[in-house]
């Protein structure tokens, strides 16, 4: 169908998430058009993050310096630390601009059926961490899912004899949500958690 | 939020066409978690592509050699010649395995809207093939939409004082469509065109 090197972009481009044969065949169209403007920054760009992009050494964040810009920023509250399951939920609450604390990523969660143990997720540097009599609080930000729970649970087990307090994020109607769309477990844990308004 | 050459990569990526600010993270983050196996690789094989995939010569496919791998194929019928909008009606033409003959790609389609006149297209070229003895046929499959029918009509004008017989694709039901989910003009077309059993 098509040549060597652009049959090679089209299956590479198809094992990113979100774009299949189809859409990899549109992209690689679309690159070849923008050859000046997209496809030869694309492809730089890519180049020098594969270079300079690197995890965190003590928080796992992913950036082009070590620590990262979130680690060195001293105006975040040191006292508090933030875990998060992957670094695209470190953005998401970066996003929402509700937290200055700093991060810590698992890099994943525990997972019986995926054999993804405590050892295989950044658990010992967060002790270390939280040892430190300067953090007062470890806020538990793994995902409402069973696996994120798990860890959460786990982490919580772990940091009970040191002296810190942990929390979790409440669970509850999102902003804007429709009680009639909602599931079940939602509803359930937003009466639970109700409160005096 | 994140480092430079991550924040550019990120941008860049969100421009390729199914992805968007939301994918393009997530894409991003995946490919820093494959660096070996689909990073470094994707770069080098943009970069390649950008250097070695030209236009045909001949027909406008997007090949690493030119003539491209279709016109030098000397199995193919030289009589026939089906021309196409784009580069990814050609690969959609050959996944079919449908047709044999040679190709022509005209680059987009005539558009008062978008100023995209016949100069734009390659018509020229395609009249310039169309007048060799040896060509018998041009089939036109451009899309059933208006701007693909108009230049299909221009194109059959052009055409008219050639010794050349100018076909175009059938319309009707898709094989596989139900009756109750067509459009009215597809239905008009395919009872227009029935033929007998």
């Amino acid at each position: 169908m098509a040549s060597g090197d652009l049959d090679r972009l089209i299956q590479l481009l198809a094992r990113l998430p979100g774009l299949g044969p189809r859409s990899a065949r549109r992209a690689a169209l679309h690159l070849l058009k923008k050859r000046e403007s997209l496809m030869q920054p694309l492809g730089d760009a890519i180049a020098a993050a594969a270079q300079s992009v690197k995890n965190c050494s003590i928080c796992g964040n992913l950036d082009s310096s070590d620590p990262c810009t979130i680690c060195r920023e001293v105006k975040r509250d040191p006292s508090v630390i933030c875990v998060v399951t992957d670094v695209g939920d470190l953005w998401a609450l970066e996003r929402s601009v509700a937290f200055r604390g700093r991060y810590h990523v698992l890099g994943g969660s525990l997972s019986a059926l995926d054999g993804v143990g405590p050892e295989q997720l950044n658990i010992a540097s967060l002790i270390r961490r939280a040892s430190d009599p300067a953090v007062k609080e470890i806020v538990l930000a793994t995902g409402a899912t069973v696996d994120g729970q798990t860890t959460a649970h786990y982490i919580a087990d772990r940091l009970a004899e040191l002296q810190v307090s942990v929390t979790r994020l409440a669970h509850g109607l999102p902003v804007g949500g429709e009680l009639d769309y909602l599931d079940d477990g939602t509803l359930t844990a937003a009466l639970k958690a109700r409160r005096p308004l």
